[in-house]
């Protein structure tokens, strides 16, 4: 039996049920916050040892080194060779195409020259070293691999240091596949608030590095948290979301899939379904009603329809986009007629899928573009992962005498103002000279 | 009397001495930690009401609605014609250039096309509200506000909306003339983890923003992570610092002015001071010693210069480059001669200023670039404040008929490794069509 919310802006109290189905933020932890801090600083202090210790206590994984943690170099090599032919192509296409977007997201360094022969610019220059998170188990994916990897690479990182745990000693060959494929050069099977650590910090044998990012759970997120300052994060992923918007042409099965699709995830993950139609709606519901027993993943999907699903009815296209605006959604399809039209006036969401050919699986794999998107409204103030998370830009100041003559005036004027007398007297050097 | 440390790279026991220098990070504070959430829980939970409260008890400000602690747009309008003429116009001159060089950081949206005619692109779209911190009391500067209300506004931000603290209900016109100048939108007398609590929330009167920038002190700091991913935030800015590299060449009194500038911030600020000339570094010491006294702010530069200050004698360029590297500062001066060469190897610095003209109170003012940059060694991984920090990115995918077809194979063949089984008949419903 399917179950999941039916909506309707126009119920009275539609205003507190849409505030409720958006409430995805995490509530604070204190026991994992704390636990979280203490794993932190015993990898800090003991380095590789507790890293022995973290990995045979939550991992189940022993080992008499850190080095024994490590993927070879030949393990590493050999991997794209174990998968079949057709997925090993299948990656290693999804690769360069991802490879090709992110190449439009380099940055050019730039410098204007002033009348007076001054140079202000902007230098970019790529991040050293990288960490990369990949969460273990069954829920290690390739295609996480790829999306993070591969922007540092196009960045010019130098180095790109992989973490993936390794509960019972089971690795993903896959994932080691995509690691090889993605130009990854070190990987550890260590997991957890541990490798966020060892990463931040470094250790005897795990090299330190200057920004981390990747998904994880409650305490690889807590630990990125707490690690920021010491080194780079990018944003703290959520469950992911999905708001499918359909119209009479939308053909609803395509749209039930979609919202499988994104279900299937796990039982945090959430679908919507936007429509000013209710009778595609009610088309969409009956085909979801008549599919989800043929799910493999059916149990994982039911819940997560249940617990964050919905399906909401519009009144027109103004409201459509109010509540896009407002849901600021990590994916966004568009399954109708004037798809091109509505994405242009859509301007918080991680990705929008513009008509019905654009599946959002398609840009979770292989399409180009990033599929590591902001969730739980962050589309607000930030976006996908991408090679400008792999930069950092230096400001160049290059005065002439005459150019710090003028400006020196100015400086002095708004230093003495400050009460900042010494950035005066430094600016007014530059001026008497 | 001037108290500074000397290292010389060549001492056996330097790298120590280097690294007790650079422990910078300030160390979590659970007492702060826990009294900024119970701020932050009752301005959610309490709103306009909490915010008097707290504005009470910590700024001894009463007001009896929050609207009263909103500066009035006549206010703001007035306060620059309120300044000295040459103040006034300084702030103006400065705010222009600031402009200009921020405006070369726009990035246009792009898309490419493919083969089968599907598309693939990159939206640039502004952040919608942006809050900006302005600390109160003496640190209030007017320049901070050109710094970060300028590059929103270039990037197009539809509503910026500015608090700084007023202890004992006393207002900086300078912060309100700057804030005019600069396009903020409203100012609101609130400061500490209460005012980002009713930004990252808002409250009945202080509308909620998208992302909030602008430094602060630990409360800030730490209400500014807590409230990260509700909103989007800046990097969380530790003391100021900077590096001043000197050779035979070098005006050891600017050199020394320019030490004297970074220390007198405030205690914590650090100055270093590095050499390949002994002789150099022993003329600086001096000229330092004897203008100790006549600094206005003497106090906080010989505590600041005792406390985190250093003179260091490295022996060739190459360890000048390590150290640099090593360090990663906000600030960088290069009062060298081949200061253009050596600018270009370095790759971890906020802000280069190239050559003995461009002292870095140039930059703090009115150069061009921004002024807020990374601090703590967070040059290796991050930026200065810019545009490129109040626009977000939405990818676009927009798939032709043939080119789903195309994605779909492989996006079907790596969905079925992964088990992920709604994604991959999500995307062969694409390719059957």
């Amino acid at each position: 039996m399917l179950e999941i919310a039916s909506l309707e802006t126009s119920d009275k109290d539609f205003a507190e049920q849409f505030s409720t189905l958006l409430q995805r933020g995490s509530e604070f932890d204190t026991g994992v916050e704390e636990s979280v801090r203490r794993i932190i600083q015993r990898v800090r202090t003991q380095g590789d040892h507790a890293l022995l210790e973290l990995t045979k206590e939550y991992d189940r994984c022993e080992a008499s080194s850190v080095s024994e943690l490590e993927v070879s170099r030949d393990r590493l090599r050999v991997a794209p060779a174990a998968l079949s032919p057709n997925v090993n192509q299948a990656i290693e296409e999804a690769a360069q195409r991802i490879q090709q977007f992110h190449e439009h997201q380099l940055e050019d360094s730039w410098e204007l020259v002033d009348e007076h022969g001054s140079r202000f610019g902007q230098r970019v220059n790529p991040i050293e070293r990288v960490g990369i998170y990949v969460p273990g188990g069954r829920a290690a994916y390739p295609s996480s691999v790829l999306m993070t990897a591969i922007p540092a690479r196009v960045a010019g990182v130098r180095k790109i240091v992989m973490t993936v745990p390794a509960p019972d000693g089971e690795v993903n060959d896959l994932v080691l596949a995509a690691a090889h494929i993605a130009g990854v050069d070190q990987v550890f099977l260590i997991g957890g608030a541990q490798a966020i650590a060892a990463l931040a910090y470094g250790t005897q044998t795990v090299p330190r590095v200057d920004k981390i990012v990747g998904p994880g759970n409650a305490y690889v997120s807590a630990a990125k948290r707490q690690v920021f300052g010491q080194v780079g994060i990018d944003l703290i992923a959520g469950p992911s979301e999905v708001v499918v918007v359909c119209d009479e042409s939308t053909n609803a099965e395509w749209a039930a899939m979609d919202m499988f699709a994104q279900a299937e995830h796990d039982v945090d993950a959430q679908s919507i379904l936007l429509s000013t139609s209710k009778e595609k709606i009610s088309e969409v519901r009956q085909i979801m009603e008549a599919m989800l027993l043929e799910m493999e993943r059916r149990d994982i999907i039911a819940q997560s329809l249940a617990q964050q699903g919905a399906l909401i009815h519009v009144e027109d296209s103004d409201q459509l986009l109010e509540l896009i605006h407002a849901i600021a959604p990590e994916h966004l399809e568009l399954l109708i007629e004037d798809a091109d039209a509505v994405s242009k006036k859509v301007s918080n969401a991680g990705a929008i899928f513009v008509g019905q050919y654009s599946a959002e699986v398609l840009g979770d794999y292989c399409a180009g573009p990033n599929h590591v998107l902001p969730t739980s409204g962050a589309a607000r103030f930030s976006s996908a992962l991408g090679v400008y998370d792999f930069v950092k830009r230096t400001s160049i100041v290059s005065c002439s005498r005459t150019g710090a003559n003028a400006l020196a005036e100015l400086a002095s004027t708004i230093a003495r103002e400050e009460q900042l007398h010494a950035h005066a007297r430094s600016a007014e050097y530059r001026k008497a000279d």
